[in-house]
């Protein structure tokens, strides 16, 4: 079931630690499939180097195992969730990666200050407000989904493919579950660029509007210009 | 004697320059075999990627080499101190971890600013006070032991399970060597991020009870559902 | 056509992950043969590891592809117009390496703080103006190289073999391929080590000129003694 | 002649890549030999990777090349007035390390904050007075000697193993050519904790002198105790 799925999911799984995105298991990559409904995610607790493609659990839309012996990783009603509220992502990467957990930590939205975050993001990477005492002892795996989708209210998932929860870590999306964590890789890179620019220029402002409609426009949408023909958005 | 230990102990003390937790020979795991009153650790002053398990050195809980040819590392008396006091604990990890001993050279402990240290440290890993000069004059190790056994009154070890001394460096500990190297591990990556997270909105205070409560007995404890059932804690 | 040339301008490519200059394909070398009035570039979007010199660009200095079957890099025209107006140079870097683009983000050139950077750059390493909308929406690519040519009045660019971009990252340059990625690398180490230097005593001032006539002269011009007679300049 | 000190000398050289100290040739080490008065040092601007014992320079009190057929390294003047003023030391390392190149161009010393650095150094690492025109437009190299050893008035060089050279970067020395590269190494680490200690309590004063005397004694001198008897002292 879903075996091409499967492989995908594994290796976005796999190649975390090579981007240094992971300490230990800190991470999961969940990819989706629109047709039938179904999940696939990382099982918990499993070390990357480890992992083999029917290791994959897969995962219906309410949360109940279809296929594996393993138990999914413990975010699973977040990745639920962001499938859910957005119809246009395929694939879901949280990790604990550490620039954009200090961002998480210190409750803050990563502004766009340079064209490197607009080529991806476009505009700030949001950081969720802070959980209320009852979502946290609730079903709170799935109301760390839902304050995801609150702060996506007026902004496009699809452009901005990333968020920060707050006091906790981020999570990227993407079309698949390989762009995702590209996404993911690019949400630390730029983390880790905006803290020591702000360091350096505590008052240095948003980038300029115009300059980030045209790197994000270049490199995707219909008129995008970057890379090769027929060659994936990135 | 203690040959499993010994293995045990050996490739802890191997794995720290694996994790970047090491320069030369800044660092020692001790494991503590709770049935004879045995602790095995590391000879002093000797490269990781020399060590062989046969090297260790076993100590009796006063501090006589019982089996070994070579000097137990320096810190000898520190461990035991820790094994005396913490009963829970079965292995010890000291280092000079960058992160962690820029904390400890501050003077000031680490607070728990988010869910990574949430998930392993059930609030701030304290710091030592600084050592009297009459302590420092004195049984040194013995009484570096003693700051720290004196900084836990009111704090579980089982629950913080790691500490900064005062103008040196962190001490770990866990259930075993290999728990105790894990701790370590993460008490240098959430040193790391509380650093920044601190430069970035210095007056972020820490996080939500709630939350830190949420995530610590989710991965510790009787109801714990991260991992897979019968997997070790972590 | 210019095989040697294709050559050295992938080889030039393909080191930039080396030297931890790029993620992904986020940076770009070219050669120009002042001969034939052609320069090289490395195709838009290709990973470096899979490059090959028959897959780089000829283009001539009015854009136009003249061989190759793929698309040059988008900054294509903002290396042709550095081409045109520095005759001395014969390479060019571009790259988002972090701590350079941290400096154009902040919008701040860096100071020449000590003798790593008096090596190389004979003073600071400027930073443009911000593009104007009028900039951005036009040609955006050919008014990026114009606003380096204008930040260069009254600076030689032989002697300050490079620059950062407002809001945008670095470029370099240098007499060929090779050396361009050499100040590529020095830009990155200087703008790394000025970053904390400046945090450490906010108001160090910019080196004694003295000082840094002495460095950047004997490794540069007439009476260099550094190396070895009839070795490269660096 | 010297083969033996030309094969330590070329071994410490070629190992400062892998400590992290140098970017392409920005370091070299030299080795003394005090019976027959002549130093071992590298060739000015070779690869460390490229590196064998035959190449290395032996010049003599004065500067003369006495064997070898390339240029010595341009910094030969100051490791000489070095070795001159300096009786107790064999082996001397000059890179451009960036921790502590960061600490030379802000023009402060590096205070004793932790044990790490009281292991190795019985106190703060001084940094130089900036050199006048004079000096720096006479005989450099040899000049930047001077500055040091006036440093170090009052100041015991052997137990003070390193420098910061104001708006330069760092000379760290030992006994021996792998001492002083051994010191080196932990030069460039005390500098990046203290750089980040200071930046979280920019009020922590220098370490308690007694804690202190306690860690620099207990692995230096007649009492030492720390790693295994008739070992070298690190």
């Amino acid at each position: 079931m879903l075996e091409q799925l499967k492989e995908i999911v594994c290796r976005a799984n796999a190649e975390l630690p090579k981007y240094g995105l992971v300490t230990f298991t800190w991470g999961n990559v969940s990819g989706f499939d629109r047709k039938s409904g179904l999940m696939v995610i990382k099982p918990s607790g499993v070390p990357y180097e480890e992992l083999k493609p029917e290791q994959m659990v897969v995962v219906d839309l309410d949360g109940n195992v279809v296929e594996g012996t393993m138990r999914p990783s413990s975010d699973t009603p977040t990745h639920l969730v962001l499938y859910r509220a957005f119809p246009g992502i395929g694939g879901i990467v949280h990790t604990h990666s550490p620039w954009a957990t200090i961002w998480s930590q210190a409750g803050q939205g990563i502004p766009a200050l340079g064209t490197t975050q607009a080529d991806y993001f476009y505009g700030t990477i949001p950081c969720t407000r802070a959980m209320t005492n009852e979502e946290i002892q609730g079903a709170y795996e799935a109301e760390t989904g839902n304050v995801i989708v609150e702060t996506f209210r007026g902004v496009d998932p699809n452009r901005v493919p990333g968020v920060l929860v707050n006091s906790h870590a981020p999570f990227a999306w993407g079309k698949d579950a390989m762009d995702a964590l590209h996404n993911a890789v690019v949400l630390e890179e730029v983390a880790k660029m905006a803290y020591h620019t702000r360091q350096l220029n505590a008052g240095v402002p948003s980038m300029n509007q115009t300059l980030l409609d045209k790197h994000y426009l270049r490199k995707h949408g219909a008129n995008a210009y970057y890379g090769q023909p027929g060659d994936p958005m990135h």
